[in-house]
This record gives structure tokens, sequence and C-alpha cells, in this order.
């Protein structure tokens, strides 16, 4: 798969003044959380971005994209119907071609030298199928995530043929039906926040919002359709990532990028000042 | 004087972005800058608040100051001419009343258990008179700030009569210009982000933009007249600003509220398990 586009949400109300956040980047210069986020998807070669909002937020998004203003398209979800429909609002902007997709606020942190996009969209052009980007999450993390059962496929990238996926299972449930052989005990592969998905995905989403039309509309059930449909990947990625819609998310998110970065030593020294006048 | 509005200046092109940030305050509530900063002052016994802002701003300010909203009239700076045609710009919504100003991209952290504006307003009803909060600077930082010469007062705080005010001094003048008896060699006293004024400081202000209205007007200079013509005082305040325009500001904003508050060994935590992490 040739990826050239990307679809990021950001029209959850609870969270859309998060991607407009300011944050420092590991080179020292302040962007938009948005910003980081297409960045690094453009540094992968994304080309074009459509940015799934609330309505009346155009304005601050596309001040918040920067200099890649000119390549994002904007759809707006005019009503807050779930993760899924918010994916469905970018369709008739994404047309049929494979996406990358991610989610507008949380930032991913590479273990290596190749950011964690340009890690799954070689995956994808390697294995010409959908993958998706997972982590080994503790048991007592994954009711905050979708996770997926599956097998390792041999060869040197840990990857993983997804057989299941679930929404926020509880433990009980992800340990009857999220099997994965070779795993951690206690831990279960979770959803990073970045897939490159194709037009697939769409139709799955309209057929589960036809059946359902009043329900709101999640992603992880049109994934689990799709892993019953084809070949549907999982890679466990060499990274870290950062929800800075967590309780001292941003802060945390902000020191994750400065002590990886240029200004650890700065940063540093701010927080032993910080440390020595606060100390009780 | 008994203080109830206060004047925040929030119009700096530059600058308008930062009072919407969010930070998680001392008690662990997820709140934007500028929300802090009201809260400060309302706190402090501040019922109305008059907010400069850019022209069309007002919606995303509205929403930022949470709680507060009902409290805050709206003031916009037409064009961008200065930090003095800014705080003129409130003239017709503060009225004759004193007030309180503070700057809406500086956050202030007391070292007592009174908070910074609560110092400062009760040296104003004490003292009658207009007064500024300042701190003992550097001096290789003096050229960042508004700098004021003049006497230590008798008494039991540290307070100062004003007799000059520069504006970003190089040390070369500040030594010849801004000499304050006492003070430590090679510190001067710089303003902290937090006045009490009244209605004479619009007065000054109009003069100077009158005697020349095609140049940026400052609050400095107005702040200089009005040292020679009435009593007008500095208190050296116990507490710290925290400038989150600046390199780092909003982390270190954000570190400084978490470090002294409820989730300091919580975030603690988070920063040696990011240090193991990023470590080289």
């Amino acid at each position: 798969m040739n990826v050239r586009h990307a679809l990021v949400t950001a029209a959850n109300p609870r969270q859309r003044t998060l991607p407009l956040q300011t944050l420092i980047d590991r080179d020292g210069v302040g962007r938009s959380a948005l910003e980081i986020v297409l960045r690094e998807a453009a540094g992968a070669g994304i080309e074009e971005f459509v940015v799934v909002i609330c309505p009346g937020d155009q304005a601050a998004y596309a001040e918040a994209a920067g200099d890649l203003r000119s390549r994002v398209t904007f759809a707006e979800q005019s009503t807050p119907r779930g993760y899924g429909d918010a994916i469905l609002c970018a369709r008739d902007a994404i047309g049929d071609q494979p996406f990358l997709h991610l989610v507008g606020d949380h930032l991913h942190l590479s273990d290596t030298t190749a950011t964690c996009a340009r890690q799954l969209l070689d995956i994808a052009a390697a294995e010409k199928t959908p993958v998706s980007a997972v982590q080994p999450t503790r048991e007592n993390q994954i009711t905050s995530y979708g996770a997926i059962g599956g097998k390792l496929l041999g060869g040197d990238t840990p990857l993983y043929q997804i057989e299941s996926v679930l929404e926020k299972p509880t433990p009980t449930i992800a340990e009857q039906e999220l099997i994965v052989p070779g795993m951690r005990a206690g831990f279960y592969l979770c959803f990073f926040g970045l897939h490159v998905l194709d037009a697939e995905i769409f139709s799955l989403l309209e057929a589960a919002q036809q059946a359902a039309p009043d329900a709101p509309l999640g992603l992880s059930p049109a994934l689990h359709a799709l892993a019953s449909r084809r070949r549907y990947l999982a890679l466990n990625i060499a990274g870290r990532r950062y929800d800075i819609g967590a309780d001292y998310g941003l802060l945390n998110a902000q020191l994750a990028l400065s002590l990886g970065g240029r200004d650890r030593d700065l940063v540093l020294t701010q927080i032993v000042e910080l440390l020595a006048q606060t100390g009780r």
C-alpha cells in the first residue's frame, strides 16, 4: 500500500482543544500538538491530510496546522455520534485511497531512528494489507484502549495477524477472548493510535451505522469485522504513545519531548531548580 | 483603595493564544491559564474583570474563563499599538474605579499562604495609593522587564517609594538611574506583572498618546510620570512569576504548579520514569 493520505480525528467535544495546545518539539521549536502530529506523518511521506473537527473549529485548526495548512482539508462531524462516525465523516475527502489514521490528541515518540508513522507505513507497503500499531499493555490499563487477539507471524518484525478486536475490554473478557500465544502473562496488545486502513473500513462502518442508526458508532467493532474478512495485521511498534488528554498528559508529553530532545540538559536544570524552590 | 475590578491584558498578537493553554492547577484540576489567573484575582476579592483581547478572540476567551465567564467584560484592541494602548482600551469598561492589573500570560505562585494578588491588594488597601509588585532581578535579566529606582520605606513589609521607572534598561543605564539603596550589587527591582492602579494612569497614557500619536505606547513611561506626580509604591512580593510565553515557559509553569501542589509525588514519579526511558 502506497499511502499518501492521512485521516486525523479531532472532533471529540471533550477533547477538541487538545490538538491546539502548544508544545516545544524535540528540536526546541514551539508548535501546536496538531502540527507535531502532522509533521511526523508528513516526514513519513503523507502528502494530504483530512482532519475531522467539530463545527466552528476550522479557523483555529487551520492556524494550528502551521506550515502544513495548505495540505489540510477539514471535514466536520456535525453531531458527536462516536469515533467511527467521525471517521466516516472523512470518507468523501479520502475517497478510495488507503490512508494513515491517527488521533489528534496522541503524540508518538519512536525508540528508533524511524518515526512511529514510518515504521507502520513501511509494514503496510511491504505487506500490502491494513495494519494497526499496537503495544503490550498491562492488564490494569486495558480498559482504556482497543485491544486485539491474534497470532505472531514468523519474520524479523514483531507482526501479528489480528483475529479479534475488542474496545476497552475488562481483564476477564480479555483473558477469554484476546489470546495472543507467547505474550507475557497479564499483558495484552492494545492499539497505539496509529492505523493504516483503506476504503473497506468505510463500508464496514456504514453497514454498522445502518444496522443501529441511533447508537454511537465505534471503530473497534468495524476493525473486528475487518479481521474476519481479510488479512489484517498488528505491528508491535518500537515507541511510546502520549495521550495529551490524560491526567497530566500534556505535561508528560512535553517532558518526553524535552527529555528526549535537544534541550534535555536545559529542562533537567529547570526541574532541579524547581524542586529546590518547591521543596517541602 | 478598595479594589473590586481587574484589568487583564491579552491582546499581544504574538501571545494571544497563551492564556488559552491548558494547565493543571495546584489542586490537580485542568484549567486554562486565563482561568488560573482570574481565579487568583477572584480569590483576593476581585469581582469584575475586563480582559483586553485581539478582535475575534472573544469566543475562545469566554470559554477559557470557565466559571468566571459571567464576571468578564471584553475590550478589543483594534490594532497592536503597544502595551499602554491595550490598557487604554479598557478605560471605558473600568471607569473611575481603582483596579488590579495583571498580564494574561503570567502565573504568580506565592511563597506564603496569601496569594500574590492578595499581598498586593492588602498593601493598596492599607496605603491607599498605587502600588506595583516587584522582585530583585539579576542584572543580566533586566533587559526583559520594566525596572524601578526608589527608596526602601521603614516598616514590616519590604515596601519602596518609586522614584523612576524604566522599560527594559541596559545594565549600564540601570546602574546610573535605577538606584535602590540597600539592594544587593548587580540586582535591580523589576516588575512582577501585578499592579494596583487607578484612573490617573489612563490620563497619563492618553497624554502620552496625544504627544506621539504614531509611536507604540508603553506602560513604563506613564508609570514613571505617575511616580513624579504622587506617592507610588513597590512591594517586593513573596512569590515567583512564570511567564508562559518564555522558552519552556508553559512547561516551567506547569512543573511549578505541580511540584508545589497536591500531585507533587505523582508528577515526580512521572519525571523519574521518563528520565529512565529517555536516558542516553
